[in-house]
């Protein structure tokens, strides 16, 4: 079976493994586990386990449709003490303490989900995403981080982990066996790039043979990306590759309906990632546009997690992501295919 | 197969149900839903479910050896903000907010854990225990009864459940259609009588063909049932039946090692329940005694909830209550086997 390795954290990382899942490939999704917010940062705080946010959206993707524990995976509590937890990080921090280790959890957690394909943190240390902005301030927390951006304070110039920190060997396995190596749309600086900061990520996509996918977001966010065109992005990621490049960079040409884009434009200050029509030529990667966008995002994952099906409405849809990615990696898409 | 239903809640369920559980028996037990103390108590509180601690422990007890899963559903967080919290309290509370109901959530439940038998809550309704002692003062809540018993203030005189509730119609099913009916061991007050409370259970008891067996305790608890004898215990479950008496008392004969025993005396005030051998004519049950100690208590039940391994160092063994009631059940035993 063809091994599609996905790296990512997050909504993202959810909608195109849950476009995947239904087909017959052999699916990695190596998850980032520098999260520190919410949910996540109280149980990493408090019981000194690894982060379980971005490993449980991972998980609830990948189980079957309509099952109980897929959707009680994704129930967050709403009242007294345990409000904003969500049960599946209960359910991960649980296994970790009884199991003693955050790897066994999740294999335990995939059996228990009967999960298709397997689900690894892309290391088992535990670390935390530092950055410091062109003014030379340090921001600690991957959490702090994203408000950071958010806020448009000064841009981020360096990003890095600490401790230092070694790749899950089952990741580097995955990724130097993949057919295809996919990107996930996300959160550039606090749910992409901290999978490539980890120590032997970038030395396993260069001895990797498969070609990798960049799957670029739908939607700016506010603050340092605010303004960037699909080719910003690409080069943004590319730029944390080391001697890798993206060999494909597959973006959204459907544009969103207008009352939409009034809405995320007027609340929350985003706007549709476009294709840079200056910038086609000579670039080391190939573009592959085509219509990405979910008809109706909000009733298409129904069990994805509560916070996430209102975070965005603009937003992939994860079938035909999955056919472009096959068709990729099937077809070896060249230039020509760029209008889907 | 034949059909023994089990009535109590606590760890002397939990006790009787590893015992049956590797017999070719169709179990289910009746649990009750009074409970109000610990991480309970929280969640009936803060988010309004039905009280999932004896529930839990029940299902946990016929769920299979060995399974993390079941290992999980025992285990209490330890810091922060979660600490005291069952972990598989919070499974349960979580499941009955998802299905939508406390019923929905234990079939679910018992489907996930892959139990031998039914778990039914003796009741539906969100009740809560009443008490009233002696001296004309009324206790309210299952936990501060306990307390009120443990603190040896006057006697209770009184109990009874507010609001008035309807046993569940699988457990009056369960009740009527059963080969044989155990109360198990546990605290009278707040574990087995809250059960014979419900509007109904009486009624179910009083149209069943079978027996019922009384599981006495093995030691006396601190307070109003301090001094009692096994015959002590029986009369007052007795008079809890209604029309229906108990048929056949079950207690142990082995006396525990004097160390344990000495132990037990200066921590927490209790003694063996001892036959007293002046009353033992003309009863209205079948008394049948018997070596019912287990033999390393703590190891035997690994899984067991840790508050409850550490609750009774002195406690049945599964196995040799499952071997007496499965003669009872088979062999009609009579007085004649009173020394097994």
């Amino acid at each position: 079976m063809r091994k599609i390795v996905i790296i990512g954290g997050g909504t993202g990382t959810f909608t195109v493994l849950s476009g995947l899942r239904d087909y017959p490939f052999n699916l990695s999704a190596i998850v980032s586990t520098a999260d520190d917010g919410g949910s996540t940062g109280i149980l990493r705080d408090e019981l000194g386990v690894l982060p379980p946010g971005d490993i449980r959206q991972a998980l609830v993707a990948l189980s079957p449709d309509s099952t109980v524990l897929r959707e009680l995976l994704s129930y967050r509590f709403e009242e007294g003490g345990l409000k904003g937890h969500s049960f599946g990080n209960l359910f991960l921090s649980a296994l970790e303490k009884v199991t003693g280790s955050f790897d066994k959890a999740v294999l335990e957690a995939s059996h228990i989900l009967n999960i298709a394909g397997q689900v690894i943190p892309v290391t088992n240390d535990k670390v935390h995403l530092r950055a410091e902005d062109v003014q030379g301030k340090q921001i600690n927390g991957e959490h702090k981080i994203e408000e950071h951006i958010w806020s448009e304070a000064a841009n981020l110039s360096r990003l890095w982990l600490e401790p230092e920190c070694t790749v899950h060997p089952l990741a580097a396995l995955a990724i130097r066996q993949a057919d295809l190596i996919v990107i996930a749309p996300g959160s550039v600086f606090t749910s992409l790039i901290p999978n490539l900061l980890v120590g032997g990520v970038k030395e396993a996509l260069l001895a990797a043979k498969a070609p990798i996918v960049y799957v670029c977001n739908v939607m700016t966010e506010k603050g340092q990306t605010g303004e960037f065109f699909v080719q910003d992005f690409a080069e943004l990621i590319g730029s944390y590759l080391g001697k890798r490049r993206l060999d494909y960079v597959l973006y959204n040409t459907k544009v969103p309906s207008a009352t939409l884009l009034e809405n995320y434009k007027k609340e929350m200050e985003r706007q549709p990632v476009r294709l840079d029509r200056r910038r086609q030529q000579n670039l080391p990667y190939k573009l592959v546009g085509a219509n990405l966008l979910a008809r109706r995002p909000k009733t298409q994952n129904p069990t994805a997690d509560s916070l996430a099906k209102t975070r965005t409405l603009i937003r992939h849809d994860p079938r035909k992501l999955a056919d472009i990615l096959h068709a990729i990696l099937v077809l070896k898409l060249t230039k020509k295919y760029t209008q889907i």
